[in-house]
């Protein structure tokens, strides 16, 4: 746990939401609460899982964008390292204290390429992804010009539709290319199926990744018919990584979400059909939320609209309540039908995120709670950093 | 304009997407770039048509959350003043030397109501929304403690389903208890019409406003037949003022988006049939993206997703580009469909954000461009201030 010097000095209400030492009841909303005992056991309980199956696990750092909760998963959970979307997220984890960083990414602009080149200067492993054969060379200038080494790992598109080539020959024809220059050092595969996690059938999801793992499985032979080893084989997620642990080719997870969870991870089921918020993996993550406003009979005005979550994947729900549900979000308000008119002004409430990483990306705290009590802050080290 | 001080020691990339007088081409991407001659052609349009019909123009500071953008209003644009949805945004702006500001929204929770207390202290005058005779007592309570003054305006629901109350007796009885209480004025009412702003017919619009304004006409009357005057009589969005404005009751606009103009603005009809954004007002804001992988022929990924934009009112479109389209959006990547294969690695776009608000909450610059160099840069100096 970091001391709470951070915010000393900070006022609360304008600059930081709350203060370490408050009881719950008094943190100002809108603002995300973590609890730190379902944190912890959910950390735990990935790291346990990883270990058991002879697995790293590679923490998706782009989820919480906090250094605090990436080295709570290195302490607890065993991780290896992180891997964040942005050389200006990688370089915040560095420069954190986080010595093994992946930018599970294309990295293409010169600026951005010559900072990546840098990152080992703050001592970390910087690794990133490829998928262009003409990316290569200039990878390569960069870490020469730098004295550094940047790993590459060649990103397979498995399904997900973005970055990433699609069969063995380009795989080979880039790690070639990686392994030959100077400054590069050829690590791997990168192969991510992140449009199938938040399917709701577990038949299904294994299906889709029965495709990958098959892809990836030729990847790797291919590449070693070539000479080429694969340090590391990444992939898996929060809806994923048992298929992943399993397949006998990947040997780095890259889960995020389980962390923390959220409305539309947790809605998906597991092997028994069950939701994975119940039981696999418990909600630490909250948007704390106030009524501020009842001046309809039958409608509560929360004050978290869109400028405290992104809805892009649903609205948030309420956490252990049925009587009361979040109907609706604008700006700055959320509508919550109260049927029995049972809230009053200044309840408060506390909100599962529709989808986590794009609403801890727009807060600047983690107000972390355990008890009741508010035990500490943690900024969200890596907020806005996108460029 | 600000002297570019502010990020002096700032590090491009990591900080900064932009320095002052670099080439637009070198702009650091995913970011918001303003076209500061389409910025001031609106502001200066929105304030001559308010001066002209007799109206206060109140800007509002919840959609760019800038000093620098509410001071260019007020000199070009000749606004009385801003508003804003949160007393943390109004400190900013009081802060920032803004003389006269509206928190267009209830204020609660007793922290916050005393923050609110002290916003004339930063030498501001300070109005706030009230829907609620229980809240009247409270606010009093912090006027007087701080030796201060809140000017209070009763919050009509003239159709937005949010805060806000409903009849002329309910408005009456409001507006009596804060003129009784000690350390408050009753200053009018607040009569925004939130949910028929983004209707895109004209006719529809309209049909909505004119039962606003029956509203707010009822409730002038009830309260002048009790001796209340109405200093403000607010409301008016970027799809409704020349209704306001030609009203004969209301007399202070509170228009935001047209500052900036969004793809979910840009598509309302103005009483011609006209798209808004094609005449009425100039996009002034975008979201530069580069393109960071091309590995299928047809389509471009680009480094602008979720976490650099709201996409709540849908995606954003390229501008002045028909050949290629934005048709997905993920945590950390756009796709645009590219079918002739035009595009290339490092291509830059101008997306026009699907939602300018929570887009611009997400980023903690503007980057102020005119004739293809960057002018300065603004901080977003309200972004999430959301408590």
């Amino acid at each position: 746990m970091n001391a709470p010097t951070k915010f000393d000095g900070l006022e609360v209400g304008y600059d930081v939401p709350a203060l370490p030492g408050m009881d719950e009841a008094d943190i100002q909303t809108p603002c995300l609460v973590l609890d730190l005992d379902a944190l912890e056991r959910n950390i735990k309980k990935m790291g346990d899982y990883a270990r058991e199956h002879g697995m790293r696990h590679r923490v998706h750092g782009k989820m919480h964008k906090s250094v605090d909760v990436a080295k709570l998963q290195e302490s607890l959970g065993g991780s290896c390292g992180v891997c964040c979307q942005k050389v200006s997220e990688a370089e915040v984890f560095a420069r954190g204290g986080i010595k093994d960083v992946l930018v599970s990414n294309q990295v293409r602009d010169p600026a951005k390429i010559d900072r990546l080149a840098r990152i080992p200067n703050f001592g970390a492993r910087a690794i990133c992804c490829v998928d262009d054969v003409a990316n290569v060379a200039d990878l390569s200038a960069a870490a020469v010009k730098h004295g550094t080494q940047i790993e590459c790992l060649v990103e397979i598109d498995c399904g997900a539709g973005r970055c990433g080539v699609t069969t063995t020959p380009d795989v080979v024809e880039i790690a070639k290319a990686i392994d030959a220059d100077e400054g590069l050092k050829f690590a791997g595969i990168q192969a991510y199926q992140g449009a199938m996690q938040h399917m709701d059938s577990y038949e299904e999801r294994k299906a889709k990744v029965d495709i990958s793992i098959a892809m990836v499985r030729d990847a790797v032979e291919g590449l070693k018919a070539e000479g080429l080893e694969c340090d590391i084989v990444g992939g898996g997620g929060t809806g994923s990584y048992y298929f992943e642990s399993n397949s006998g080719v990947y040997n780095e997870l890259q889960c995020g979400s389980y962390a923390f969870m959220d409305a539309d991870y947790g809605r998906i089921l597991d092997k028994d059909g069950k939701r994975i918020d119940q039981g696999e993996w418990d909600n630490a993550l909250f948007l704390l939320t106030s009524v501020m406003s009842h001046a309809k009979a039958d409608k509560a005005i929360v004050d978290a609209g869109l400028k405290a979550q992104s809805v892009d994947s649903g609205l948030p729900f309420i956490f252990g309540r049925d009587d009361v549900k979040y109907v609706k979000c604008s700006d700055e308000h959320g509508v919550v039908a109260d049927p029995d008119a049972v809230l009053k002004v200044g309840d408060k409430l506390k909100l599962v995120p529709g989808h986590c990483d794009p609403t801890c990306n727009v807060h600047d705290w983690y107000v972390v709670v355990r008890g009741g009590k508010v035990e500490t802050l943690w900024p969200v080290s890596a907020r806005g950093k996108a460029y």
